[in-house]
């Protein structure tokens, strides 16, 4: 039985875990819940759940979140350090690290250095801060259990393997809804047409990340965070897989490799972090393997600039990492907001990373203050492309 | 360091398996080596290899084995009493079993029953006397470690799951020249175009049995006593893979899949059997997987009944599939030599299983007495068709 704290409990990720916690009561207990500011939402999983604790991260709701609730009695508490109690208290073994973007940094970083086991779905942890949130988890001694499909793939292939016998691991990407249709001119897509991820139901911001290449530039820094460590060997690769059937493969020394295979379907690797090695019975619809022939292909680097940027940003290292990140981040917001046209987000991460001179950050406080400069940057680089 | 007997040591799997040794020879030491009839070649094995001891099958041509091989140190034996000696001798901790047909069934019982590792390639131990055999294997305390490629690709999926939790293994067949191809008239087909194998590189017999897919058939017997165990809820399937690259799947109960990918190269699991779960660098050509797209289909049974016949031999049980077995090797005998035609092979077999009334086998000796009577009844067969 795994006590979870559900960061960002009302996201796509977060849902997702919720509906497991229904089907495997035995398996899973929810004793803490995060929210941005969908109060509506996370009081009624409170009341559904009663978890110790829960925190309304946009602390002017709290009000509404307390008469929403009512007299259920869950402690209510607000605003980052509220998110950091529940990502921190005693009742919790686990943390599932769902918060979209840079905001899950300091609560999930809280609850490595607490000792907590980490599912982690909030992948910028270790994009903006991979040494800083590595040495937290070994410091705090839990483990660290990938959540994106990704790295759910690679961490159940690995389990079979002496790390030490792993060459490369190739990330797969469906390629989102423009990889391979030389005809749309990338330049006039809008903001409907991104959004519309040929084989995921996700989040409006990783959607967009998908349809520029962007999350699987920033999944190839948190592979290398998660699977190689300072000693690793292993190369990480990507390739576009349009049927996003397999998940990713892990390539080894001998030339043989093991893949793992299932339909897009998160509650997947959601329940596999929170029960494996065991696994829950019919947790998504079974795959028919002759429903479609899989094809896989090279990533197309110049047209999708935002995945040469995440390799340029592991390469370089240091603040490049973060500042692809935080940079990113913007770069989506404007595109979401119609600010600025789709080709222009590579070209605003890149004119960032470009201006960056800051050392490596070794604290929290410097990883902020790296992601404030980079959003600040790329908001000045909207304005001009806006 | 594991030292072998290689029972076979002049077919494909063995010259695979001392190439394989050539290149390791920190990790393989051969000790043993037995051929059927090719007297040069294992005359040239033991010049090289040096073991302790070697047989030839035939023991008319012991004499020319002692002249060729002159006078180098390893004891030289013949017959299938030598054959058996060489698996069984104290020197030896692992028998590499790759004598093809039911010829192999003696000496690797006798292997496993002395307590040797067994790294199986001759799949009739288990077809022809699988409960017998799993006996023999728990009774002398080894470790039964499969070499068929789609074994061996299970068998590494389950190292990292547990087994209660696998719900399917599916065994992908390439399908041979002929699946897929419905404007080949079966019953014409030649001796030359059934061994034009598409993808593998194999023994004659066993090339035919992957052109009628009875190989597959045989597989899924095997794979019943590797992977289910008399407890084993895990189901077996077929599904058709032209390409040779996915090499076996193993779903599991949460609906998700892993999969072993690699060229269609037997070394890759010659030697995963010999080092696993170590893996020696560079055994094998590395896969490009974006070289061709993979292709999964349903088998069609009513053209190829053979693997249907390996389905309804497991279903059956008790002598069904070492019939099924003996028929098989004597209607593959009886195509290679021009006697009946493609299509008839199915027939003979389903014809001598038809008539098969004895018990289930409990001795070797009862094993070998089915065989006997399954063979020579599809003699019958032959006659009859021819």
């Amino acid at each position: 039985m795994r006590n979870i704290s559900l960061l960002g409990a009302t996201g796509s990720i977060g849902r997702s875990t919720l509906d497991l916690v229904r089907r495997y009561p035995e398996a899973v207990r929810v004793v803490g819940l995060t929210a941005h500011t969908r109060v509506a939402a996370l009081a009624e999983a409170i009341t559904e759940f009663c978890p110790a604790v829960a925190a309304i991260a946009d602390p002017t709701l709290l009000p509404e979140l307390r008469e929403r609730v009512g007299d259920a009695p869950t402690e209510l508490v607000a605003g980052p350090e509220g998110v950091v109690q529940v990502a921190t208290q005693a009742e919790c073994d686990t943390v599932l690290a769902a918060i979209v973007g840079g905001a899950g940094l300091a609560p999930t970083l809280a609850a490595a250095r607490a000792g907590k086991d980490i599912a982690l779905a909030n992948k910028e942890a270790l994009v903006m801060a991979g040494d800083l949130f590595l040495r937290g988890m070994a410091a705090g001694g839990g483990r660290l259990i990938p959540v994106d499909s990704e790295h759910s793939a690679v961490y159940q292939c690995l389990r079979g393997c002496r790390i030490e016998d792993v060459r490369r691991i190739i990330l797969t990407a469906s390629g989102g809804p423009f990889h391979g249709r030389p005809e749309i001119d990338l330049a006039a897509v809008t903001r409907a047409q991104a959004l519309n991820h040929p084989n995921w139901s996700m989040g409006e911001k990783i959607t967009i990340d998908s349809a520029t290449l962007m999350n699987k530039g920033l999944e190839v820094i948190e592979a290398r965070y998660l699977f190689t460590g300072d000693h690793g060997a292993a190369t990480i690769d990507v390739v576009i897989h349009p049927e996003s059937i397999v998940h990713s493969v892990v390539e080894l020394c001998d030339g043989q490799m093991l893949a793992q295979l299932g339909m897009p379907d998160m509650r997947g690797p959601i329940a596999y972090a929170l029960t494996g090695p065991r696994r829950a019975a019919d947790v998504m619809p079974r795959l028919d393997l002759t429903a479609t022939p899989l094809h896989f292909t090279t990533p197309d680097l110049d047209r999708f600039p935002c995945l040469r940027l995440g390799f340029d940003a592991l390469a370089g290292g240091g603040p490049l990492p973060c500042v692809l990140n935080g940079a990113n981040e913007t770069a989506v917001a404007a595109f979401l907001d119609n600010a600025i046209p789709f080709t222009a987000i590579p070209e605003v991460i890149e004119a960032v990373m470009a201006a960056c001179t800051a050392p490596a950050p070794a604290t929290l406080e410097e990883v902020l203050e790296i992601d404030r400069w980079a959003r600040e940057r790329a908001s000045g680089e909207v304005t001009r492309k806006g």
